[in-house]
């Protein structure tokens, strides 16, 4: 996690990969005073820098000082192949935090009002009060307590939401969590057995991978179930039978294991659940800019960026 | 709005409307340390108190000391004929802002993150990223700045939207809200244009009928308009009006001006509308009990309860 020397980094060339729009270059271009490359097939043998999406292998090389990736999951970047040694990761978290917190808070708060029942019975021009609940006081239990997490907490708790974050090494207290846990514990168990709603902001490593177990699904006893990390972190079948068995109420799936979602996939037919396309947490073009000049200054500073990835935890 | 002599009140017989279930009618025998007697055809002539949802012609009486409404609003109350003189009326709140607010943040959200859209694409096993909309910084105008204005305010500003109420009599800059403008003044008039939302929790009073009218709808700008507060303060053809010309971009109507509506209503074919059947505010025992038991304190220590409606005003 060692940032690249300033020195080198003056000299180093300016590439990006094809799906960064033509806004996002003008705009990468002001900020290194250098003229943005189109990455070719080749990779130069002289230092570069590049921003994008995917990293191809040819650009795997000692050449490369600095990856900023366009996205926030790096997951997919890492396991593509061992990442070059001394080469900086870091990524767009952008209004992630903020967008992903609004898209959790709207579908807590779509469950508890009804919204798509009202919606269904609108277009039957039918008249019938339904049933409300309050989030007031009621338990989510989110997993992962980094930036994401901490604003899905904040904004729950607004609602006076109790929130208990779940971490695998708790330390001070994040922004918004009444409590943090530790992920594996008996308190983690008995905060899934008390949740109303389960939240995971997850990144996919090698260590969440199939996390939201059968164990772990099966402790829930009625929470409402809601993924906006990564969808391999969650064993597809044990979802399926915690679904059917009522251990979870219901899912909200913005990711999973396999993406896109073909028409036969069988997480379409999951009882009581919605899968939303994997919309919650986009980056604009304005948090790209945003974030890579952010790095770029405290690399130009000889500092490691706040949006630094630590390659060998993944995240 | 004064409250009657506790000496008349310790000798006051305890009516009860037929809509008072049983759990509350022993909770209100406890509070007063009386037994509750069901409202008959004919009144008392020694004073009582009476709890219920409306006031039969017939109790309109001087005997009546005190009306508690287990309902908060008391417009249909006030309307139905002149109001006995002297008589105390007082109304449950409850937890009637939270759940208001918690509606309102609901519909906002499910429209940010197109929650309805998403869940008719999941019916089709459609795999396709949906636009999201951030709440952030858009303006909401909320009509009524009490506790229920200000309620709904604090929760919209806990997504960091901006926040403007209107009020007939601007005062204090009540919590929530950044700003606070006089209804009627060229002032909202250009903040219905900025709006994104626009939230009515008004009262139905003589001041408030018809307020919606043709010229504050045509003064929005594509604002999603909100009604939490009462039917009959929304001229509904002007509605309707703004609805086809996009000055209103989408209506949530909890209430109408004619309740229940019939499957022929023409409200059930407003474009971009969806009714919600008053299902915001319902008012639960705990709240009818805990609001009747704070009234009660404050009329037996001589105090005016906070919860007295001011019966020329309305609200």
């Amino acid at each position: 996690m060692k940032p690249p020397h300033p020195g080198p980094l003056a000299r180093a060339r300016l590439l990006t990969s094809p799906s960064v729009g033509p806004a996002v270059v003008r705009e990468l271009e002001r900020i290194t005073g250098r003229p943005a490359v189109p990455a070719h097939a080749t990779a130069p043998d002289t230092p570069f820098v590049y921003v994008g999406d995917t990293l191809p292998e040819v650009l795997r090389t000692p050449s490369l000082l600095w990856f900023h990736s366009v996205n926030a999951g790096t997951d997919a970047l890492l396991s593509a192949g061992p990442w070059p040694e001394d080469a900086l990761l870091t990524r767009t978290v952008g209004r992630m935090g903020e967008r992903i917190a609004q898209y959790t808070l709207a579908w807590v708060l779509a469950e508890c009002q009804s919204v798509p029942e009202h919606t269904a019975q609108h277009a039957r021009s039918e008249w019938r009060r339904l049933p409300s609940e309050l989030a007031s006081s009621r338990t989510a239990v989110i997993h992962g307590t980094g930036q994401i997490g901490s604003a899905v907490a904040v904004l729950l708790r607004a609602c006076s939401v109790r929130t208990v974050g779940v971490s695998r090494s708790p330390g001070a207290l994040p922004e918004g969590f009444d409590r943090v846990v530790q992920a594996g514990s008996q308190e983690e168990t008995a905060e899934l057995a008390d949740a109303r709603w389960v939240v995971s902001t997850l990144p996919l490593t090698a260590a969440t991978e199939g996390f939201f177990d059968d164990a772990r699904l099966t402790a829930m006893r009625g929470a409402t179930f809601v993924n906006v990390g990564r969808g391999a972190t969650v064993d597809m079948a044990a979802l399926e039978t915690a679904l059917r068995s009522g251990a979870v109420r219901r899912a909200v799936l913005d990711v999973l294991p396999d993406e896109p979602a073909g028409p036969g996939d069988r997480a379409w037919r999951l009882p009581r659940t919605v899968i939303t396309s994997h919309s919650a947490g986009i980056t604009a073009d304005d948090d790209v800019v945003g974030d890579f000049e952010a790095c770029w200054d405290a690399v130009a500073e000889g500092r490691t960026p706040a949006l630094a990835v630590d390659t060998r935890r993944g995240y």
